[in-house]
């Protein structure tokens, strides 16, 4: 069914310039009299031709893709309405550069050796990584691999070895404490994420700089990003200190959850309880009353990884990490 | 910094077979005997050889790929929180056939040319929609080109066209409507999705099926899938139907919204108005009541769409697309 494709053998005919010629054009060769270049755009026009990209990424050893690499465990994957903006930025910026994103996930050691072996083949240039936990064994490997590298958000124990772009989590943190306080909250008790996350560790550093002593270990429960987390860490909270005035929810999901446990023992938001939350996604809008949070720079966070990786790409022995400031968003919940 | 990786002439050696035999193997080829393929499969794990996909492409003419085209506008293009859920098992099923995953936008015309030279440059081996619009240019002109494309929910007008698997849109919409009637409720609204896709029309038709001419105009209203469009309609629809006792939203995230309208207006849920969704997506239970809806068996429907990609790449002159059936979740908005 399908029209033969013409080739580099049409363009050649088309232009009146030998094979070789026109291949070292489409190789980018800048030794190529100008006469010869326009002729050869010009049957390339005439023809249709289509570079086939297969065949010029073997000549240049480039494969013409990067990977993003999701290494959530599987389940929880895509919970967090925070992918979609890094995903949609990330195709974006890479689309400019004729680079497409490739999409993979790493929730287990297979999939990772998937992944190595994708890379390792030289399917990609490069690896952009994801929520990328600590002690993950794939970012070893993509260092000793020589893997040109960056992760979207810190790799706890691994900052130095993998360049990141991420917002200030500690400042973020930090943020939100003390709007709480200047509300006039006094007993504030805190849902982290994983404290295998940066945003698992650093928002509760944030949290206790601010509470110094204040923020005992009876006030902090851990949670895991998921609604449920945020409901039963909230549940574990009231237990332990019933008259607690507010909860800090290391994400807007959890904060969601744990208004649901708050609403079914009784207390209200925020007369009783103030709930703040942080990322403001979609789910900041939908609660009721709607959530107090952190806004973080997603679409900046995600071009700066993107940038990072091209800079790696592009043979840059050392890039610098990037760090981006938050935003407090007042609405109803605090 | 690299080192040099195992070529098939290393495989060759370590095996003792010619060179010839080697790529045969590696090209599928069934005509080789157990014992070469055996030595073979030995030595390439010795070697740590990796197939060069790049060369091993040119020579099947397969790009080893899929595209996934987004075809939203790009600010609303994730507000919707299932795309997730296809993304993540698309990963997974063309994994399982040696296929990536490559992700494209396709929001305007310069857009689309991008997707349409990736693919016709052989880049990919099919196309999978997901919300593409009615009237979407590209689709002729995949259809044009013989390439394979299937679509994650139907493609309104090019049904026939462009296979499809989807949730049974009409017989959900029914469900939720009958449901509603049985609750006692007489004075039922509508707020739909863009009527350019079938989200927008076949929900609208199975609560018109269900309301017969109960549903005039004056109860229906159109949003775009946004929680801002749910927010307006509503607005529009108290002011038109001030005793309206029921609202059937067409998504989620669009119930959320009509929900903070009624809010504001003073209307109790479900006491004074009862709340319908459809998606059963991570909103619904971030709301307050939470949110009775109508479920879209995602994965399910992500399985089907690639399948009959699959079946079109392999060379299928015809697929069926696939139906499957909605759940309707009682919750306690309705």
């Amino acid at each position: 069914m399908r029209v033969k494709r013409p080739t580099i053998h049409d363009v050649a005919a088309a232009a009146g310039i030998s094979r070789g010629t026109v291949s070292r054009v489409l190789n980018g060769d800048r030794y190529v009299s100008p006469a010869a270049r326009t002729a050869i755009e010009r049957a390339i026009a005439e023809t249709g031709y289509v570079v086939n990209r297969n065949a010029r990424n073997l000549v240049r050893q480039r494969s013409g893709s990067v990977v993003m690499v999701l290494s959530e465990p599987h389940e929880k994957l895509f919970e967090d309405p925070n992918y979609s903006t890094t995903i949609r930025t990330a195709i974006r910026r890479l689309g400019e550069r004729d680079l497409s994103l490739v999409m993979m996930i790493a929730g287990d050691d297979r999939d990772r050796e998937q992944v190595l072996r994708y890379v390792r083949g030289g399917h990609a240039d490069g690896v952009l990584l994801l929520s990328t936990h600590a002690g993950d064994p794939l970012v070893d490997s993509l260092h000793s691999g020589h893997i040109p590298a960056v992760s979207c958000g810190a790799v706890i124990g691994r900052e130095s070895v993998i360049p990141f772009a991420a917002c200030d989590e500690r400042g973020g943190a930090r943020q939100m404490t003390e709007y709480l306080i200047s509300r006039g909250r006094r007993k504030i008790a805190m849902i982290t994420g994983p404290m295998d996350t940066p945003g698992g560790i650093q928002r509760l550093e944030g949290f206790a700089d601010v509470l110094g002593r204040k923020a005992s270990t009876k006030l902090v429960e851990h949670g895991d990003w998921t609604h449920t987390s945020g409901e039963l860490a909230m549940a574990r909270l009231l237990e332990r200190v019933p008259d607690l005035d507010a909860v800090f929810a290391a994400s807007d999901v959890m904060a969601s959850g744990a208004m649901h446990t708050l609403r079914a023992a009784g207390r209200r938001v925020p007369d009783d309880v103030a709930v703040g939350g942080f990322d403001d996604s979609s789910v900041a809008i939908s609660t009721h009353p709607l959530l107090t949070t952190i806004r973080q720079p997603l679409g900046d966070i995600a071009e700066e990884t993107v940038r990072l990786l091209l800079d790696l790409i592009d043979g840059a022995e050392h890039v610098e990490s990037v760090t981006l400031p938050t935003t407090l968003v007042v609405r109803d919940s605090a």
